[in-house]
């Protein structure tokens, strides 16, 4: 494995591979595996699990990091080719990030969509256009619509429910108060298609996932024996579901247009998880979110503080998912 | 040990014991004690020796450490129970604390007081909300009426100079542009208390101690053979000190009231330790104050830059006392 | 070695030997060297290169790094003797830099110039100001007229060039939104004088180094038998060339006026190397510059991502070039 970018770019044995290694470092500690590596981090946009789950995997191997905040402590970054450079970012990506691999044996790279325009999100042109100067193994800590840190940490504690590797999968939009990054619900629909599940996409009108999104999840589905289908229907999109997976994300029908999105998502303050969402669903259902989660705006206290959560083991999943990825990248 | 939360919750015993750990950990240094663990640190509030010295002390022990300052780099955090989450802060304490617990194996955390409701915050109610989340060996780096870190560091201090041990402790209030928390004050008359001192606690009308501080420390004294008085008379309190640790902290008559304490603080501007403050002490009496420390309006120049002076001392003793404490709480 | 504060307080052996073991570091890590060591590096100012480089470099050696960075995390640093402090600065540098050097082995300051006082400057007054008070190994991660790091690297990536040791080197000034230090071009020039080259310092009128530092320069370059001019002649001095290294930097003919010196620039946006600087120079001359580099505005893009530019190999020799200096002042 040369760069963990995507869960698109491996192969059902490569998943299998990884998760089998982390339950194994969670077992037997490899405390001297990355004696002697360093991984770069480098977050263009704020984060707190990915921050101290990787430090903290690196060290737990033997390993170190340094994280680079530009606009910290660190200059501003201009990501544009041809520009002028007279404003208020004082270096380029083309010097930065080729300047920043050459220190490291990993990089790390965080940037989210601009969400402004939807075509240029969905290519991962800020993502791609970083991830195209650095000749080190590179790892995804969350792009335009891409998380895949996160989606291996999901496959994992999926794979920890029994029996649930082909049961209904309910993916449900849910409210927040302004628009979020598809990021997630990209890479949670794809996971889910690709291990083989029943995934229902619950979201209001207005809020469909881009037709890139989905394509990409059926072709997975197609080749695991899943299915990927979406409805604004909730009873029917929640009824019998074994997981509903919460996610925030922005209007889609008019993409990067804040005021739109705002009127789009006003008369939606009532999708936010509570018990009674599982009424119809099976007696065992879970609560899955990537966090962070806004408490009563997004799920209510009821079910963040009840059995059916598994968003704090989603979230320690992260450390040896990302464990087990560095393992594969740096380990001789 | 399982926590170090507060001094008052260990015995004298254990005391001596981390300080004669701190002591062997500076002439025969562990370099592998603790390869492989984790300290994850979080700051509420603004740091600088604790920042450094604990992750200098993590890495001498063969440990790593993770830093996270919400706010910056990281989502803010809400404290507050059963708010619905649609303002600045993107995730709850009742998710961020426990995923960060679940990546490292012991956890640091500095909140400090709010300054508004003073029964709030003896009560700890902010560092007590947090630390029930925390599942792991957990550090206190400085919460609303405590600091034990600073405390045990001082207590060091105290260890090393000449028959000291029962002298008379002068805990003075001094100048500060503002208000500042009762953190160190409350830490410091219990730590001098609990080791049997004569503490006299110094301060100007309406900066009184809190009777649950001052109750609390004259308990240590009656356990100790100490003793824990109050005045305003300064003259009566220096004669024959044996040490004056300097402190500021808020008007306590008008607890949060900031037009207030402005006016309390208005005429005090006297209170800051100059030499001839030392002229009816004892001959070697020292100056101690936990820093950061604003020269010429808190302590003198003169103070600072001469013989008496403890304060360096004091700020180095922190990194092996923290290191004791990381000892026994990590080490297997 | 005590510290590396000035490349002219080494002799040109010193030099070699830490360029020969920057070498050696490059073909044969030493994993273990700096174990149980650690780096303090304090910004006063931003950093991309010095603040991954210095933590990478340290943990290939097995040592540890904690970052300070007052204003962010950590309380303002005031750096005025005998000022009563009643502002934002919490602490004063006579108790955060001892504090900081006894937590670590050797401690790193970065301090840029006040860009006021010419003669402050001129004269270190900040930096020197923070290194009288630290008793460890001290490396100076950039002054107001220095940054010797940076020359190291930089004589390392000349070191590269096949027959370069005593060709034509020419510093030139280029455009630059606002006025910026001397510290690069005075580690600079000082560094091609002290390897023999023949420097010429290229500037425009009003932008003359100041005397004290071309008399530096001069000094070594005649210990060397090397030689220093300067010119505002851009043909004469780019004639025959082997080596462009760009810089920016600000009107020192109106030193510490931001008005006059952004008068003084406005005609002076063709002071951005392109192609044709090159048309007179040697077949093989190359461009440096330390990074970042605004492009477009100093150094064109037709440059940067031609075959002329070494500025990612200047940037990566900072790392082996550092870890020479590391091992030299910590490895007993």
């Amino acid at each position: 494995m040369k760069r963990f970018i995507d869960l698109a770019e491996l192969t059902h044995e490569q998943v299998q591979d990884l998760l089998a290694l982390a339950q194994r470092l969670e077992v037997r500690p490899e405390r001297q595996a990355l004696a002697g590596k360093v991984l770069g981090l480098v977050f263009m946009n704020p984060s707190l699990r990915t921050l101290a789950s990787f430090q903290s995997g690196m060290a737990q191997l033997g390993g170190a990091c340094f994280v680079i905040t530009p606009g910290q402590g660190t200059w501003q970054l201009e990501t544009r080719d041809g520009v002028v450079m007279n404003g208020a970012a004082a270096e380029h990506i083309r010097e930065g990030l080729p300047v920043l691999a050459s220190y490291c044996d990993a990089l790390g790279i965080r940037v989210f969509a601009d969400g402004k325009d939807l075509a240029a999100d969905l290519a991962e042109k800020k993502f791609g256009a970083m991830a195209a100067l650095v000749d080190r193994p590179l790892i995804n800590l969350e792009s335009a619509v891409n998380h895949p840190c996160q989606a291996l940490a999901d496959w994992k504690t999926l794979d920890e429910l029994p029996g649930a590797a082909r049961r209904k999968f309910v993916l449900s939009w849910v409210s927040h108060p302004k628009a979020l990054p598809l990021a997630v619900p990209a890479a949670t629909v794809h996971m889910a298609a690709m291990r083989g599940m029943e995934v229902v996409v619950l979201r209001p009108d207005g809020f469909a996932l881009p037709a890139a999104i989905m394509d990409k999840a059926r072709s997975a589905a197609a080749a695991s024996g899943g299915s990927v289908t979406e409805t604004a229907d909730r009873a029917a999109a929640l009824s019998g579901a074994h997981v509903i997976y919460a996610k925030e994300w922005g209007c889609t029908s008019h993409y990067g247009d804040d005021d739109a999105d705002k009127e789009m998502r006003r008369p939606l303050k009532d999708w936010c998880v509570r018990n009674d969402w599982f009424a119809q669903a099976a007696a065992d259902c879970r609560l899955m979110h990537c966090l962070p989660v806004r408490r009563n705006s997004a799920v209510a206290d009821e079910v963040l503080d009840g059995p059916r959560s598994l968003v704090l083991r989603q979230a320690y999943n992260r450390l040896p998912a990302q464990m087990a990825v560095l393992h594969r990248l740096l380990k001789a």
